[in-house]
């Protein structure tokens, strides 16, 4: 690890120490996630800031699934060779900001350049509240209730570029309830909803009448210039960032608390397994993953 | 972090949990690494799995530098469009058995692919032996000795494909005296020297006829090719990955103890800041840290 504190000197007031290692509070969790230009960004339509500020928030997201507390973030840049200094301010200026905004400072990482497109790795280690385990994709049992955090589908009209990690959330639940199983809508609702499922052994039933009130305005919009019912997209679109989050029956009373999260119902585990939609007044019909073979 | 189980399920028989976050055991120090084929290594001549296993090695190294026991790793890989799933599973394999050489387990990480050459990072947490400190870059002074774990210089001519760090001289180190301070030579002696002069505000002091002692054979044999100084060699070549450790005259007698590293002396500290070589019968003249301006 270094390099950091000599390209970025000049980027921030109070460099890191520039020793081997980084001190980081004691932590038990941690993630590490890489996005690459022109794969998982596009630096030729979005500001180096916000990719930054992504970045992290991604994997913030993950801290929230997990109702973990984030304790701090490493930054690994490898910089195209036509980024300007200002670029790399930018980068480093907006994952600072994500940090700012969710108590989890940046506490050290490691730059480096090249002529190929850039990459960004951020590793983000966290904590468990006192007593209270990871919440895992892989507890959800038949007899469970499914519930995300917000409204879904059509964040590519804005939203996926500033996602807001529901840490406060996941947090909340690990520490009062906790809930069978979590997980974050990265890949979109079906592929994710899917993963618990398939960590679980158990089937997920999405209730279309349910879902029906958990559609995004942008879902909305979304489908008026695609022609693609909303539904579809809040089930297959991603990058909403909202968590899903499965209880068991004698979990759901711990949402009556006045500090509980807004949650919001849109199915139920099985004891078939897969991933199933069930239209009003239908049967559960097996729904591919991608959400997107029902609909065609 | 996802992608690792699904992309490398064939490449192991005990795959992570597919959660949001890995486990990890409780830890307060970590570093990422990353790099970049074609710059930092060059797969056209290196066997994947040999570059897998430098990767965390290098990491390991900076671990060894602070005299902290690593706890776990995690890897980040983009993997080139143009790999095929063996070479994906020989770069696993090999970061796998550098963990278990270094009872540094793998614990998850992240698989991409693209259209651009590989990047591989990797993160490595750490703790310390109970009751000890991390040893910084920071801590040297005037009067203090310069030592070294081993022989420098010719790497290139194969010692830097399978670095070897230094963990257990470092650890006990840090357990049985604490040094001053320690850095790994991963750039070259004498800028890692350098950098601990900078970050300790003193001057570090190579007493030629002492560091004539710990020229590697490499060195003497590259010497030979480039017709350049065998000590220069040991001074600039990089990639030793042993440890430069300084001690002060109290902390010289933990030496003794029949099971402290072996230790060669390079130079001492002194007070007026920068790098200096002196010659034997000399006076000690100013070293550019690349080592390489004062011979040409």
């Amino acid at each position: 690890m270094r390099g950091f504190t000599s390209r970025l000197s000049h980027a921030r007031s109070d460099p890191p120490a520039g020793d081997d290692m980084a001190a980081l509070p004691p932590s038990t969790l941690w993630t590490v996630d890489t996005l690459m230009d022109g794969v998982d960004f596009d630096s030729r339509h979005q500001d180096w800031r916000q990719i930054g500020h992504k970045a992290l928030a991604v994997s913030l997201s993950d801290c929230a699934a997990m109702g973990a507390t984030p304790t701090g973030a490493l930054l690994s840049l490898v910089l195209s060779a036509r980024l300007t200094a200002e670029d790399a301010r930018r980068i480093f200026d907006g994952v600072q900001a994500c940090g700012e905004s969710f108590a989890c400072p940046l506490l050290g990482g490691d730059t480096n350049s090249w002529d190929q497109p850039t990459v960004i790795s951020t590793v983000v280690a966290a904590r468990m509240a006192s007593g209270s385990a990871p919440v895992r994709r892989s507890g959800a049992r038949p007899g469970d209730t499914i519930f995300v955090t917000g409204k879904l589908g059509g964040s590519i009209r804005g939203r996926h570029l500033h996602p807001a990690p529901r840490l406060k959330a996941g947090g909340w639940l690990a520490a009062h309830v906790p809930p069978s199983a979590m997980i974050d809508i990265s890949d979109g609702l079906a592929i994710d909803l899917d993963r618990i499922a398939e960590a679980s052994g158990c089937g997920c039933v999405i209730e279309a009448a349910q879902l029906a009130r958990v559609i995004h305005p942008d879902a909305e919009a979304l489908s008026r210039e695609t022609g693609r019912p909303a539904l579809q997209h809040a089930l297959s679109d991603g990058e909403d960032f909202e968590l899903i989050v499965i209880l068991s029956p004698h979990q759901l009373a711990a949402l009556e608390h006045a500090d509980a999260p807004q949650l919001e119902r849109i199915g139920r585990c099985v004891a078939a397994p897969g991933l199933f939609l069930q239209e009003a007044g239908g049967e559960p019909a097996p729904l591919q993953a991608s959400g997107w073979e029902h609909f065609r």
